[in-house]
């Protein structure tokens, strides 16, 4: 059993001053633009074809396939999206078109079950043949996670049946006295997990467990695969076993490697099948891996996969700043991994991980106008070199409207849809706060309780809660989560200074709530001078800002070029004030005084060069490249 | 009418503490050590076949052609190295074993003067149709410099014939009203224009003028020579105009880019023929080319070409010491590029470069034991990553044995024992001493005069001349190059202290000479604290040490692991002290009291992590790689 459960989204309303304009965004301008894209019509855009290959596949169209071997991905987890923001406000519009292209989805499936356009319209002769590199399974998960979001979201049934009857199909193919194999892609086995929550049928539970645990087991999957086959997709090499984590069994696997996106989305059904089955020795790997990365492979925006070569984890504290990679989708994978660690165990450093990705490495895939995204989330930009120079071509820098491979614009469109999910939890005992997200949450421990959130949070560390026991009273706890970046913490409850119990990041209340009661919390939230660990020699003299969970970067529109030339004198006061930044709306800039070398003509001088005093500011690194292009730097020289 | 000359080989005996010991090893090792690699002798090495290539063209052997298009010009810069070698000290048996390889060159060369193993064995159908990539004319120039260095060493003319032939059809060939054309691998100019100047032959002037004249004029040649066949060598990218340095008519490029190693031998050859023919044009377009390199492009080291991709210079201030490319074979062009200057102007800015490149860029390229040798020159390794990880694959952090493509060992091996020719120059009036080279000159002017230096530099700055007229007394001006690191520099004459005159660099002193007369110079040779513009965001925050012309590097088997983690503070006293250290030998090391930050389980820190006091200690960087393996660094972090 799980240790708690976070609330599911149907519970939790959100009305928050931070999330619900982003949210409105998402609902009323992302999806519609993400159809648009899906649909080929934004100009200037990369060709998607992603409805298009369905409307072939089902007999609609007379068009060619035209995209990737993985392009139903991208209508999935736009599906997902839609699902979730239907929840949020419901859009007869957007659903309707849901229905459609949900419709079109079963036409296109073939009587087995069997889905995926590539195949059904390219290279029928070679389904399952290639699970290395051809994504079959990877797409059916994320079309079986939008078909659970779909029936959670608004209890229609037709798209969960497709999904059952691929879910079924594969259940029936694969495992342990069947065809044997795993994905490429890893995806599938959470989105089983969740299949197997929904539907109860334990066979989605077992065929989760059977990918995971055969992945990596000898003779290797993938290179038995490759012998039997004569032709290859992406032509990657099967000796290369680290690329999709089949190095060793899951269980024995030591550390981060490999594709960053697959590891997490793999990391995170480890941990939710440990927890579903109190599997210790799973359990113990999940926290292996964890914290492997978050001690030795993220950035401080949570960025994680520092290498554009096979987007994938480097060695540890090899963190490059402009080299980086920090896919989107790996900091959604994150977070995805960071729920499913809270749900076994309840420590605060998982909620930590979960919202310095949320208010950061994340936050930074998006254009705040909702029409563009990155799909690489840099931690330094210079100009003529990122984006330029062979070495830096991936690092835009500037949001694209879309992209050939666009798996990252709709990874944040269903995580910012589903953002109540990750903020609440409970258990037969209580109730958590994971997160300060504004609105109210219902939960079934107690009797029954609301709680309301009201608070300015990140820019603010005063948080209201109001508790409303459907009986009037009730005995739970409540344990609210204390940020790891906090400093000093007071809680009171009804103006009255309490002490609560701490544990493992979390402050517990328990008493007996009556209707009304209030819960306030002051979270001391000062401007940080962050430092990192001297092994990372990418930082090395270097210091970060950050002001509560946000952490800031220095763009050359606020000061000049040549950001590496700035210092910022370790005594400097840094002042905090809001200001209203165009296409970003009001936020707290920080400013300072700070220092600016002048160079001359020489390139090495045998004295330090000059600088003068100039005032420098600090916006919020997920804000960044929302106004005019130019430089950007998180790790200043102090 | 060059500005002066620099003083030929032969009028030079090089007696030098630093130097000799070299010169020793590469006629002593690394000639015979590389006459095996040429004949695939040494174990474990690359292969070679460079000479067996042509005992196969001279039908002396059934075996295959092996290796690069470029394959002949290893053996050609080999012997231009023992030709240098035998004015050091002459060696029967190199000499034999230079005159068998040169008899069979002759053999090879085809009737007409076509001389190219590679095109002879391989693809004789496709002589001289794809300039762009396939090296004939590069491998041509290498052969003729060697044929001049050969004659001028030993007085023999066969090789000096064969090349000739070779140079003839060249001309005969290209140029106005001619065969269209000029080399994707810039060097058949300057080698012509030495031959011109051995030979006397105006065509030899003329060709290497229209070649250089032709480069970059429209249409550009290498995409009209891509239409009109259908092969291709490399695939390289006609469109790609900077790698070859086609973009732009040779007179009007403004900045450095593309190939390293192509631009600096063009340049070298640009800056003679604009001193030979008096060119202010073409002067004009080397200062530019150089003051963009010198200023904007080159490491503390010397080093340049900052990338891996095309082997090339990047963008001003780019000049990353990681990533680095840096190839030996570029400062060793860049010292001709640097004697050109000189030759064309007495300015100690080209004194400077050259001594910087001999002293540390050029010389790390060498194993001290010389039988191992580095292509790419980092300025920062870092174990685990550097040779290891997919964008740091080229920097390997311990010389090879020998390379598939093996440009820079013998190019190395060139420039050691020709040092003698960038040490001494004359013109009617006077005398110039470029580096402090100990040993003996002669020169022509003043009726004729000897020169002697004794001193014990880079290590010290006190050096003294000894002046020898032929006639007992001569009156003609001694100038000596003032290094630019020095910012205190005192002359005497027979003791006596004199104020020279001081100008571009150099310190003139007119006067009447009497034999015996006696030079001292003290430089003062303080350790410098070097900084770098603040332009050059790989250097900011960070302080290098030079002492005299030597840069100096940490390295972890002095200073443990994660040298990133180490700080310099800026008031530190730094001590010099000579020390005795394995497979180096007797050199000043600097040590220090520094910092050590230690570092916690945690990536990230609310406050500076703790650091200890640690001695720390830096050797010359042109001998790091030569202990232990591990890490090294040249820029620490302040």
């Amino acid at each position: 059993m799980k240790n708690q459960r976070t609330v599911a989204l149907n519970q939790v309303s959100v009305k928050d001053g931070f999330w619900s304009p982003l949210q409105k965004l998402v609902v009323e301008t992302v999806l519609p633009y993400q159809a648009d894209a899906l649909e080929d019509r934004v100009e200037g855009a990369e060709k998607s074809h992603a409805i298009e290959n369905f409307r072939i596949a089902a007999g609609d169209s007379k068009e060619d396939f035209y995209g990737m071997v993985f392009q139903d991905s991208d209508l999935a987890k736009w599906l997902e999206a839609v699902a979730y923001s239907l929840i949020i406000k419901p859009n007869t519009a957007l659903e309707q078109k849901a229905d459609e292209v949900i419709a079109l989805i079963g036409r296109a499936q073939e009587s087995d079950g069997y889905l995926n356009t590539y195949f059904i319209l390219k290279e029928p002769e070679h389904k399952w043949q290639n699970l290395q590199e051809c994504h079959e399974l990877y797409c059916a998960g994320h079309m079986i996670e939008a078909a659970v979001a779909y029936k959670e979201a608004t209890g229609k049934d037709s798209f969960l049946n497709i999904m059952c009857k691929t879910a079924d199909l594969i259940c029936s193919r694969f495992g342990k006295g069947k065809v044997r194999g795993y994905p490429g892609h890893q995806e599938i086995e959470l989105a089983l997990l969740r299949l197997y929550r929904m539907t109860g049928k334990q066979e989605y539970l077992d065929t989760a467990r059977y990918f995971l645990d055969e992945r990596g087991t000898e003779p290797e999957y993938f290179q038995e695969e490759v012998k039997q086959r004569e032709w290859a997709h992406f032509h990657l090499d099967p000796e290369d076993r680290k690329y999709a984590q089949v190095h060793a069994p899951v269980r024995q696997q030591e550390k981060a490697v490999g594709h960053a996106v697959r590891a997490t989305y793999m990391y995170t059904a480890m941990a939710d099948l440990a927890a579903e089955t109190e599997d210790q020795e799973l359990r113990e790997a999940c926290r292996r891996l964890w914290n492997n990365i978050v001690n030795r492979q993220m950035y401080i925006t949570g960025g994680i996969g520092a290498t554009v070569h096979g987007e994938a984890f480097s060695i540890d504290y090899e963190l490059p700043n402009d080299l980086i990679y920090a896919e989107t989708c790996a900091s959604v994978a994150m977070v995805f991994f960071a729920r499913r660690m809270l749900e076994m165990e309840v420590k605060g450093e998982y909620a930590d991980i979960l919202e310095k990705e949320l208010y950061n490495g994340i936050l930074s895939g998006m254009q705040l106008n909702g029409r563009q995204f990155f799909y690489v989330n840099p931690l330094e930009v210079v100009p003529g070199v990122s984006g330029v120079l062979p070495e830096y071509k991936h690092v835009l820098p500037e949001r694209p409207k879309w992209y050939g491979c666009a798996c990252c614009p709709p990874n944040v469109s269903r995580l910012l849809t589903s953002l109540g999910e990750y903020a609440w939890g409970e258990n037969r005992d209580g109730v958590f706060a994971h997160t300060f997200l504004g609105g109210t949450a219902s939960f079934q421990c107690g009797g029954g309780v609301q709680i309301d959130c009201k608070s300015a949070y990140p820019w603010n560390g005063a948080i209201q809660y109001t508790i409303h026991p459907s009986g009037g009273q009730s005995d739970f706890f409540f344990a609210v989560h204390i940020p790891g970046w906090c400093k000093n913490i007071s809680v009171s409850v009804n103006g009255e200074a309490v002490q609560p119990n701490k544990k493992d990041g979390y402050a517990y209340l328990e008493r007996q709530w009556h209707e009304g009661d209030t819960v306030d919390l002051k979270l001391e939230m000062e401007v940080q001078r962050m430092y990192a660990n001297p092994k990372v020699r990418a930082d090395a003299g270097c210091v970060a800002l950050m002001r509560g969970p946000v952490v800031y970067c220095f763009e050359e529109t606020d000061n000049g070029g040549d950001l590496a030339a700035l210092r910022i004198p370790r005594e400097t006061k840094i002042t905090v004030r809001e200001e209203e930044l165009s296409n970003i709306g009001k936020v707290p800039v920080l400013t300072m005084e700070g220092l600016r070398l002048k160079g001359g003509d020489a390139l090495y001088c045998d004295k330090p060069f000059e600088s003068k005093p100039v005032t420098l500011r600090a916006v919020p690194y997920y804000a960044w490249g929302n106004r005019k292009p130019g430089g950007m730097r998180v790790w200043m020289v102090e």
